[in-house]
């Protein structure tokens, strides 16, 4: 048995079930991919904007040459966006691959992490696969329980995770109180700030959270260019960071991690503020137009500040069955411990509004 | 200091360094990019082929969707291709995150991994993340000493590398050789064959390793197609492994690893059999040209099987920086502990003519 050769933390890993890709489902169902409507990944349903479209065109006589390692320029177009030295930044292959390397670059075997009940799953899995121990934390109200993932640290523990719009639920920690959670974070424990969603919040509700690298060493900022930015198929994310720490994590990464039309495309989509508001606008009327109907229907949700919402539903598996034979395709929460509900995500109004009428169709059934 | 958070080994990493990129050489030197030959990374010269910038352009509109985390199109088409299982095959974000994933999946500290003096650099990076001890065994005229290689597995020793042929030296084993490898080797010792250019050799030359998979359940083939397929920029590489093996790296993979448009690509560049061949005859003629020429100016080189050669110069640090500064990127071995030789890359014929007219002029110097 050469399973065996794997240590058992390896072999015990139950893989990241991705949404349904719109290909399987007509495969499976022999439906018309054009008729399929997939509001399952959280992606940005206006598709990639135009500058990073242009700007992944421009690459493309170049692909048989290796990705620049260093990311320079992309690199050089955050630090000023964002206000950081070039010395704080990691590339990832998507955030997934940033927050990976948070845990093989940190955590060993007798280590353990905390996170909070219903975070992001790739948070447990990346700790599971160093061997280390995972803390889950029992969330209040679907979200983090910032108190109690304080009273859960460890001398063992390395690492916390927050997930900010928490993703599946749509929950987000009010800046204050995350401010005094790193201040009553031992200094010694790195604090992951997972703010994937982050683009989708009103100014008033945004952390200042890479304003607080000065002050906190030991945090960590991850953001994606998966979501508001509409990149998810190009995979980029990046990780900010203190120096230190980002020198620790540049090591690990492996140097082609980041593929040339992702780095060109994620320039380009930085520079795009017209595109990322309309993306922002869409979204709050999705969302507005999605809540009215689950309201309507009787259905309670998740109040949600990212790109998707959880609603309730008694039988879930059952629903999403459905959903699916009529090709609309959602996400199933049960491997989140949440069987009786599904996350949707905004889509644009016409695709709102055909899950709209398939949830309708189901509860009149 | 955050840093001593990481364990000893992770920060005592020395990240791998690619060849510089073109943009990088014009910033420090003030160079025309248009002027620069960069002949530093193994690249194919003729660029991307054009099946395959086809279906990256037909992509391009569904950037903003998550890849396919299950590679279902890819994965079919390689099963077709190569007449393995689909349950055989793992997708990586180039062949670097598949050597990496195979090392995460099977070591710990306290392991040992046995490769050759010479070998690909990202071998020893890969064990030394996980804390595993690398046994680096001495080479043979360059290429690596199978007898030796056996000899030097230990009770402790969990994977075996082999790069066939090998970069930077270009070294090949021979076919029978590796099966008397194979056979000898214990069977709970993982052996990963990575045959990253084989797609340049002669047919006679080349080992019928997907076949031996049947025999072998602990051998795990690497491809990628960074090399003859020209998809460096977009990141594919692949392993072909028993299907319990290939189970386990599963696991671990990140499901969004190969991005959408390097998944088109490769499907499309497994169809593109005249630009494969075009590629394989640019590459022969090139190195034609490149060994004539060190041959006429007497400098000794390593008979390569790769698309590229390593020849010898005595101090290369010196004729690098001659080359840089006249806008010609080859690769300085010194890390790979070849202080005297330099590594060209097989570009188009100009490329090659230009490489050999500033090496005559550093010769004459």
């Amino acid at each position: 048995m050469l399973a065996e050769l794997a240590p058992h933390h390896i072999r015990a890993i139950a893989p990241y079930q991705p949404g349904k890709p719109i290909g399987e489902l007509a495969r499976e169902l022999g439906l018309d991919p054009a008729t399929i409507v997939k509001l399952a990944s959280n992606e940005n349903p206006l598709g990639i904007g135009p500058k990073a479209r242009a700007a992944v065109e421009r690459e493309l006589a170049e692909l048989a040459r290796y990705p620049d390692g260093s990311g320079y320029e992309l690199k050089a177009k955050i630090a000023r966006k964002f206000g950081v030295g070039e010395a704080q930044i990691v590339l990832g292959n998507g955030s997934n691959d940033v927050l990976d390397l948070i845990a093989r670059t940190f955590l060993t075997a007798g280590d353990s992490s905390v996170y909070s009940q219903y975070a992001f799953a790739v948070y447990p899995l990346a700790v599971q696969a160093m061997g280390a121990e995972g803390i889950a934390v029992r969330a209040v109200d679907y979200g983090h329980d910032l108190e109690a993932m304080r009273a859960a640290i460890r001398p063992d523990t390395k690492i916390v995770w927050i997930a900010n719009p928490n993703n599946p639920t749509g929950t987000l920690a009010r800046p204050g109180d995350l401010i005094e959670f790193l201040e009553l974070c031992p200094a010694h424990v790195l604090v992951v700030l997972d703010e994937a969603y982050t683009e989708y919040l009103p100014r008033e509700k945004r952390s200042d959270s890479i304003a607080w690298l000065r002050q906190f060493p030991n945090l960590i900022v991850v953001r994606t260019f998966s979501k508001a930015y509409g990149l998810a198929g190009l995979r980029v994310g990046m990780a900010l960071a203190s120096p230190e720490v980002a020198d620790l994590l540049n090591r690990l990464r492996q140097p082609f991690n980041v593929n040339s039309l992702a780095q060109a495309a994620a320039c380009a989509a930085l520079d795009d503020d017209a595109f990322l508001a309309e993306s922002v606008r869409v979204n709050l009327a999705g969302m507005a137009q999605l809540t009215a109907a689950f309201q309507r229907m009787g259905l309670s949700f998740i109040q949600s500040y990212g790109n998707f919402v959880t609603f309730h539903c008694g039988d879930a598996g059952l629903l999403n069955r459905f959903m699916l034979e009529r090709g609309v395709i959602v996400r199933p929460l049960a491997g989140y411990g949440l069987p009786n509900s599904l996350r949707v995500s905004i889509g644009l109004p016409e695709e709102n509004a055909r899950f709209i009428a398939v949830l309708e169709e189901a509860m009149d059934d």
